[in-house]
């Protein structure tokens, strides 16, 4: 039977259920799997916080040095988190010869490169499928069940917090304001929102999955990144009415014109599967050029959600004695001769505040057409005597034209205000 | 770089695609994966069809024999389908040395064990990813990525054919002949069409999905069977109109009474994400305990999808030197020591047709109450002047009582017929 010994770096909340399924399911994975795994050492400040989760004390160790100099230690989990002494940690337990699983989104959105080098040069494996979507193996399927395929696209429902926001504001009509304090009440959303509602933390995981997704690498500084905080319950509302639900997606696609990364408030159809993803619940849909259209569905985060997909990683590192790495060129700063689209494509969803009077919509749609702009749908709404709402669904068209067509309604007189502008997809 | 060659047995439409993705992308494979796969040979007795498919004639292997002693082929896919010739195959392959991929669903739910047996001596590796739901990686998902859980439940959407039918008829009111006659025109159903409706095709799955998720092998003869010939367009309508959706569903369930293992048609709630997987798209939800809840959802058939699943498979065997077999007690007639639950635990839908006049309700009911069978919603149709229907959701009971309920209820002068009886899952 293959042995393995852990060190976990950190016993927080991920580091406690990492802890707790590999202690309390010593003898099963030794059964179905195959591997005998021992927590060898863990790394915590809190000792009493080590403790109580039941570590034994000789095996607390007290610094980084005693953990990668351990002979024991095959496989160094790292969830601390961040990229301080996070990064120090795994490059010198790589540096030592051990296997590093890592939790670390922010890491390895930043500095996925350099870390692989290092596994590169000692010839251990660098695991990270605990650092997108929680317990859902979005990373092994696509490192180990779609490479048959060149992705064409992917779309992800890929942070439970703001996911949460957005079905409450929808399902019960709730302001952004009063969704984020339920969700702060709750504990899906930190007291400091910003890293979730400002879509950094959806970036950081569309950079990973996208590289992998298109075998380049993909740098944050190449996402566009808009979050959920302009989002109000009014545009939720007609949407909800027209048929579509507005989600916070990360969007890759890998087109002629190149590659377009982003992360930003979206309306999908309601058919599309990714709309009745709700709540804290996490998703991404693929496409495929053989095998079409796949989605992954579950939990984003969560101690042992999270733990599961380190486990199991730490499981393939056990089984397997071969490391393959990211084959895409690898450099900091991303692969040169990868184009980016300049120039999105979408569908768009546009509200307008507008005077309620004969002939505004005719003038409305002139600008439209003028600007090479091809309208799917029109909804106009009387709100009092003298206001009116128009809402315009556009076709596919560029967002360079999309802008210069707002700036042309902002100068006429009936329009008083341009409320809403969001992407859509199918 | 590593090399392999390979040999694909049967060019029908999975041979097609596999043969199709293996020779358009040898380039992006060996720039992505690292890999060099060439196809050496091919067994396929209809000579014009591998050379439409573009196959040099010197490479249209006449025997087995031929392929299997060909010392340049490592890796042999057998897409040939049943368990004549096949297994025949299969197992020659194995003892030349050959690592095996297939999507022979049938050949694996019946003889797995020995298969494996045969992989294990030589030392060669088994892969069947395109067994199961097509382009959808459930089964590297189960092996590779879910380990760090026990499974309690899967439910899957794991035949297109029937997903299509019951999607038709919910959709559009349409018969069950309509459906499937509509499903034939399309090509979603065969001409006889009995493997796919009365529950076969999904049957062979489940015992395979099962085996892999709850560590035990769990033969056929194992898995209730009930097809979805009997379906009718009214209990889809009543179920529609109480929040349900009719789906045949592949059920799993690891309980402390033992292992549940089913395939029949099944209301699931309409925020259960299975129910809106429509038209020939199939999915599985699974519960780990762990992970929670994931799903897992795309195409289970057609060329290029599961010619991807093979081909993920191939690039698999290919870059990982070492093979892994299914940890459980193998043996043909499935682990003795496995327990099975004899009496299902689960809702249930049922519908009568009653007499219209004061009293029948409670007379129903009280059959219920009787049998200790709790009823969790109840509705009262009136059809004409003298005949009404009701319908009747129970909450979680067992099916020995259930059926001795209605043993009663069809006593009772007042209830005409017990028009449908159909399981829930939430």
């Amino acid at each position: 039977m293959k042995k393995a010994g852990v060190a976990i770096l950190g016993l927080g909340v991920v580091g406690g259920g990492t802890y707790q399924i590999l202690t309390e399911k010593r003898e099963y994975f030794k059964k179905t799997q195959g591997v005998d795994l021992t927590v060898e050492c863990v790394l915590e400040k809190n000792v009493e916080r080590a403790i109580s989760l039941g570590v034994e004390k000789e095996k607390i160790a007290t610094s980084i040095e005693e953990v990668v100099s351990n002979p024991n230690v095959d496989i160094v989990v790292e969830v601390i988190g961040g990229t301080g002494v996070a990064k120090t940690f795994v490059t010198m337990a790589l540096k030592s010869g051990k296997t590093v699983v890592t939790s670390n989104k922010e890491l390895f959105a930043k500095h996925w490169p350099e870390l692989e080098e290092e596994a590169k040069k000692m010839n251990v494996g660098l695991f990270f499928e605990a650092s997108c979507v929680g317990g859902v193996p979005i990373i092994r399927t696509l490192q180990e069940g779609m490479q048959a395929n060149k992705i064409l696209s992917i779309k992800g429902i890929i942070n439970g917090t703001t996911n949460y926001i957005l079905t409450k504001m929808a399902n019960e009509g709730s302001s952004y304001e009063e969704a984020l304090k339920e969700a702060q009440r709750l504990g899906y959303a930190e007291f400091n929102p910003t890293a979730d509602v400002e879509g950094f933390d959806a970036t950081y995981k569309l950079s990973i999955l996208s590289s992998l997704a298109f075998n380049k690498k993909i740098c944050i500084e190449n996402v566009y990144r808009e979050g959920i905080t302009g989002v109000n319950k009014e545009d939720i509302a007609y949407g909800k009415e027209m048929g579509y639900t507005l989600k916070l997606l990360g969007i890759g696609k890998d087109t002629e014109k190149g590659v377009e990364v982003r992360v930003h408030p979206t309306f999908v159809k309601n058919d599309n599967p990714l709309a009745s993803v709700n709540d804290s619940f996490n998703a991404v849909h693929l496409v495929g050029d053989s095998v079409g259209e796949i989605m992954l569905y579950g939990r984003g985060a969560g101690a042992l959600p999270t733990g599961s997909a380190i486990v199991s990683d730490v499981i393939f590192a056990a089984k397997y004695d071969e490391y393959f790495y990211a084959c895409f060129e690898n450099n900091e700063k991303g692969n040169k001769e990868t184009k980016f689209a300049s120039d999105f494509t979408s569908k768009y969803y546009i509200r307008l505040s507008v005077a309620d009077k004969a002939g505004v919509l005719s003038k409305v749609s002139g600008v439209f057409a003028k600007g090479s702009l091809s309208i799917s749908e029109v909804k106009q709404v009387s709100l009092d005597e003298d206001k009116a709402q128009i809402i315009i669904i556009t076709h596919l068209c560029n967002e360079s034209l999309i802008k210069k067509a707002l700036e042309k309604l902002k100068t006429l007189e009936e329009v008083y205000e341009v409320k809403g502008v969001i992407r859509m997809e199918d």
